[in-house]
Formats: structure tokens, sequence, C-alpha cells
């Protein structure tokens, strides 16, 4: 999916035995050290912005200051300074702001829809005016690699609610995208302006407990069945890498608020969701309906500032497809059709042990193992 | 409300001109510099716990650490260092990590849920089985005194959604949770163990915009309708301070779950709400159902970590009677019965200029002005 070549050169935060955390890029199977390629010259920065445990202040030095990194990286003979990925650990890369997912795949609205609401219209009359969202929990976002522990809590049982580990433990592939440069309080962001926040992207595992949903949601929304864990990459794609996969996409029908409205674009990324070694899912960021720039500029429409490390999730992104619909919940309806795997055994929901792995084209794989 | 005697002693985070942030406790109309007392010997901490821009790592030194600081403060002679407040910038107090509003007075729930939900039950299934909760924005979480934007977004109209600003801007009268003690990914935190975690309280305005949250909130919750801007008291207040205001409360029926099962209470601390100058609602914090321990014990149970300067909000503080309801939702019935405040004029909902303030025994006010 991706070699890590150099037209890729994403960032992310690694300890080596017994040194501080610090920033590097991934290369090959290498990771470039770029407090020491500054301190030593090879970079035109002030090494301290790289000698840091978390990318926020890199993030937060703007677009000029990732182009001319990403350029002066791009021209180095980088071989005999990279150090090989397994003598390195990868840590959290971002410390998270606030975390927003939404709900940005019509596919997905679709199918979740039908199965949660059959007696009702699949997409919500709100769903074509608005990237729908809300806030997750950031302290709980964990890098790619952290088990997952089965949560516990309450599910309908059939004489009231009853307590114990979930039933019905899903995964969802996302993207996600990083904010890197703050606003004011106050000050909405345009839509055409929005990407010039945006430091890279991620993939985001959005694990979700679909039996604690159902009985905890209503009225106001997911709450003990996603905050246990998100995993995200441990490599943030920045944005230039991903520029040249800009394609662009069907009309917006009904025509979006004008503060939404732009031409229509999306990345074209394939991605895939792979559980306990068998791919169920391949899907594409370009099935998603609303861009990362309307995410934003809706997210500030109100007066709501960014901050260096917010992280907008896309929601699943599922395509139209029944081998492109990205969760458990839509590939089983809700466990009742369950996916056969390459051993032979199936998943309604997952197992304990199950590893699940995100890929996506130019995006950083997530891995994360139940127990 | 509160002479900020010695009983109370909140701490906040101060600046007066040309100096750094550090942190103070209010005493009367005065405020005491804690890193200048430590740094004199007063207190037996480091001064560089107090000389610091948010209360967090005071707030992470855990209970020991509080009630020594508590002890030292109050038997110091201190009306000759303290600070007069009118000489003072008082900031935010603490760095808020993830925030989270609760929805735990039945009374508030059985209003709104008469109000938008006219053909259902008042109050859904799940409410007396747990505390209903959803994350907030952390970011835009301000201090008492900072002015609120009119926010703009999109509501329903008669031939689709229009744009613009919101036409039904709400107050919620809330009291807030800060979390001090944070804890290790996976681990619950049980009930009666929940309180060594908490640092303090303050009262929070929840501001709302209610026809944005009409149009947006289905299936996922609140989102720009609350982020735009949350409001917090300047002072914290020590747990230690209202601990003699602890009162036993009615018996939950049904019983909760195990892990939510303690000795039912609450705070008797009374509140108000005042519009424009006329208090409009009293209300009082023994009105509430969920205790913030069951608070904690339910956001933990699946396994969620707490951090230093999580906020966890009650939700609006409704009380039994028509003058305890605690937001303009719920007192003019969505706009339809406008209250009448002292000077004559009448409120639907918030007018420009409008200043609410919040009000509670033991908790420092809040304020702010729409603009």
């Amino acid at each position: 999916v991706s070699a890590f070549g150099p037209d890729h050169l994403p960032y992310g935060v690694f300890r080596t035995r017994g040194s501080a955390p610090r920033v590097g890029a991934r290369l090959g199977d290498g990771v470039l050290d770029l407090a020491a390629l500054a301190a030593d010259g090879a970079l035109d920065e002030d090494p301290e912005l790289f000698a840091q445990p978390t990318l926020n202040p890199f993030m937060a030095a703007g677009p000029a200051t990732w182009s001319r990194v990403r350029a002066a990286l791009r021209g180095l003979d980088a071989e005999p300074v990279a150090t090989p990925l397994d003598a390195v650990e990868l840590l959290l890369p971002v410390a998270v702001a606030d975390y927003v997912d939404f709900f940005s795949s019509e596919h997905h609205a679709r199918n979740v829809g039908a199965i949660l609401r059959p007696d009702a219209d699949a997409v919500l009359p709100n769903w074509r005016h608005l990237p729908v969202g809300y806030h997750g929990r950031a302290g709980t976002v964990v890098v790619s690699g952290t088990p997952v522990r089965r949560p516990r809590g309450q599910r309908r049982g059939p004489d009231g609610p009853v307590y114990g580990p979930t039933e019905r433990l899903d995964a969802e592939l996302e993207v996600g995208y990083v904010v890197g440069v703050p606003t004011a309080h106050g000050a909405p962001v345009a839509v055409d302006d929005a990407l010039d926040h945006v430091f890279g992207a991620v993939l985001v595992n959005d694990w979700s407990a679909r039996d604690i949903q159902a009985w905890e949601a209503q009225p106001l929304g997911p709450f003990l069945a996603k905050s246990f864990a998100t995993s995200i990459s441990a490599w943030v794609t920045p944005l230039e890498a991903i520029a040249g996969r800009r394609v662009a996409a069907p009309a917006q029908e009904p025509e979006p608020q004008e503060y939404l409205r732009e031409a229509p674009w999306a990345y074209d990324l394939g991605l895939e969701l792979e559980i306990a070694g068998t791919v169920v899912a391949r899907s594409n960021a370009r099935h998603l309906y609303w861009s990362p720039a309307q995410q934003v500029a809706h997210l500030t429409v109100n007066g709501a500032s960014l901050r260096t490390g917010d992280l907008l999730a896309t929601g699943t992104v599922s395509g139209p497809g029944p081998a492109e619909r990205a969760c458990l919940l839509e590939l089983t309806r809700d466990g009742a059709e369950p996916v056969t795997l390459d051993d032979g055994s199936a998943r309604g929901y997952l197992e304990d042990g199950d590893e699940v792995v995100l890929r996506g084209e130019l995006l950083a794989e997530v891995r994360g193992r139940i127990i």
C-alpha cells in the first residue's frame, strides 16, 4: 500500500532506548531523527522544534515551515542517518486537543440507518445539509499497536439493563485530519482556507461497543460506547503527500449553504479493514460526501476555535458495494449475517484475541488487538 | 451567597500588571499569592507548584497536598499579604482536558422531554439506569467574564434549513466538577473512591443554541449548538469546602447497577440564574439525581481514563418547582411563555447585550454578556 518512499515521508514521535522522545520522519524501514538533522544543520530549523514528545510544536509552525522541512528531507541523502524501525519505540504522535468524529459517508449513514431504524428514512433530513458530527474523548486516543481492552458497560437485556463486557465490539475504518494552525475563538474558517489549518492525515479505528451504544445514546449521542479507546496511526501523513490524490467529486444535492460551498472533491485513497488476518472490507476515501475542508468550515462556523492537535475524523468510510462496508455493524447487519474469515471461522462481532488492522494508501496502518 | 470567608478559600489563576500568571486563593476581596507564600516559607510546598498558568499541577498533586495547603492557608494571618481583587486579572483556572456534560437532573430531563417530545415519555427508559452524558468541546471553555458571541449556524426553516445567527440562545445553570488525580487507561474508578480524584467544583454556563440543536442533533447528539462557548467560574471551590453540605438523598428507584451503588447523597448548595439583572430561577444542587461520584464511576466503567483537568458538568440543575427551571427552554417552554424581567421587558430567549450571571453557595459566580 505504501513502501514509505520519499513521496510519502510521514511524521511521528519515537524513542530509542534511554533517549528522550523526539520527532522523526519515516523513510522505508527507517526513521530520520529530525532533531539530530536540525542540530547538524541539515534542516534549517531550530532543533527544539523537533526535540519534543509530540508533533504539536511543529504542527503549530504552519504551512511554510511544513513545506520547507519536507523539501529539505526529500533532498537529503537519507540512508546513512536513518535509525532502523525495529530499534525504536513509536509513541502517540499528537497531543490530541479536541477529538471530533463526523459521519461523512452517506453509504455508512444509509446502511446504519437501515439497520437501526428500519421503519424510518435511513438517512435523516439534516444529513445532506451539514456534516453531522459529535465530540469524542480525546484522552483515550491511543497509538497503533496499543492493545484494546473489551469494555464493560450497560446494555439492554430482556428484563431491563444488564452489566458486563460488551457482546458487540466493533471496529470502524476512518480517516482523521490533524489540525496544525489554531484559530482565534469567534473567527470561523472559510471553506477555501480550511486546509491551511490542517497538518496531515492518519487512519482512525473508532472502536465501538454497539450494545452499549444502543442503550445509552438517546437523547445525547454515543458516549461510553466509543470513549474506551480510539486508535490512530503512529505516522501522520502531511497533506502535501496526498495533494496529488485530490479528485473531483459528484455535485452535492441539494447545494449546501454558502459557508460549505466549494467545488466538490475528495481524496482518492484506497483503504482496507482486516480482522484476524482476513481483509473483510475495501473502501476508498473518495466515497466520502463531505470534504475535510467542509468539516473544518462547519466545525468553526459557530465561532468555535481550532487548537493545534484537534483531530477531525470522517466517520466510517463505507463505499457503495457490499464489500465496501467498513465496520462489522454494516458488514454483518448487526451480527445477523456473520462474515467468514480465511480460516473458516465467522465473526458477527470481534472476539478476544482478534487483531484489527486498518491500511490505506499513503496513510500509516493502525493495529489493535482485543484483550 | 458567599463572602469568600476562610471556610471557602477557592483557588484560581491570576496575573497582575507585567507579571506571570500564578495560582491564588480568594479571601474576601483579596487574592493570596500562593507562589509568593510558598517562596516565603508560609506554605510547606515547592513554589513551582503555584508559579504556573493553570491549577493543573496543584490539582494533580492529590488530596494530601490539597488538605495541607488548605490547612496552612486557614492558619495564616492573611490580611497583610492579599492583593486587592481589583488589581488582578483572573484567567481560566484549569487547562480543561476532556469536558463531559451529564444530564443528571430528572426535573430537567422531564421538562425538556415534555417540550421536545410531547408525544412520548418525557424521561427515556435509560435515564434512571445510568447518568446520561456526552462529550463537549474542551477548547471553548472560557472563564467568567468572557463575552459570548451569538453563534451562527443552520436551523430548520419552513422550506429547508436556513443559515444565520441563532434565534434561540439559552443559558444553562450547571455545577461542574474538576478532576485532579488522573487514572490509568483501563482501570475503572469505584464509586466509593471517586471523590479522591476530584479537586473541586465550579459553576458552569453551558450556553446553548436551541434552534441549531433541534436541527443538528439527530442521531449523534448536540454539537455546534453547544460548542461555541462554555463559561466556568474563575475560582474552583475545593471539595473540602463543601463537604459539610453533603446531605442524604432519596433512594434511587430502580436500584442502580452495582458499580453505581452508594448511599444516595447530594450537595445542598443553593443556586440562582440571573438574566439582565433579574433572578429568573432559584434551584439547588440537592435536586440532582446522580451524584458526582456516580458520574465518575460511570465515565470510567468502560476503562476510559481520567486526566487532570477533566471537567464533569451536571447538566442543567432544575428543581421540582416552576421557578426552579434553570434554563430558558424550560422556563419559557421553548419561548412560548416568555418570562418578565424586573424592568418589565420579556424574554423568550436571550437578547444581545443581556448579561447572564450564575451564582451558588460556596461556588464562584459565572458571568457572560451576549455580544
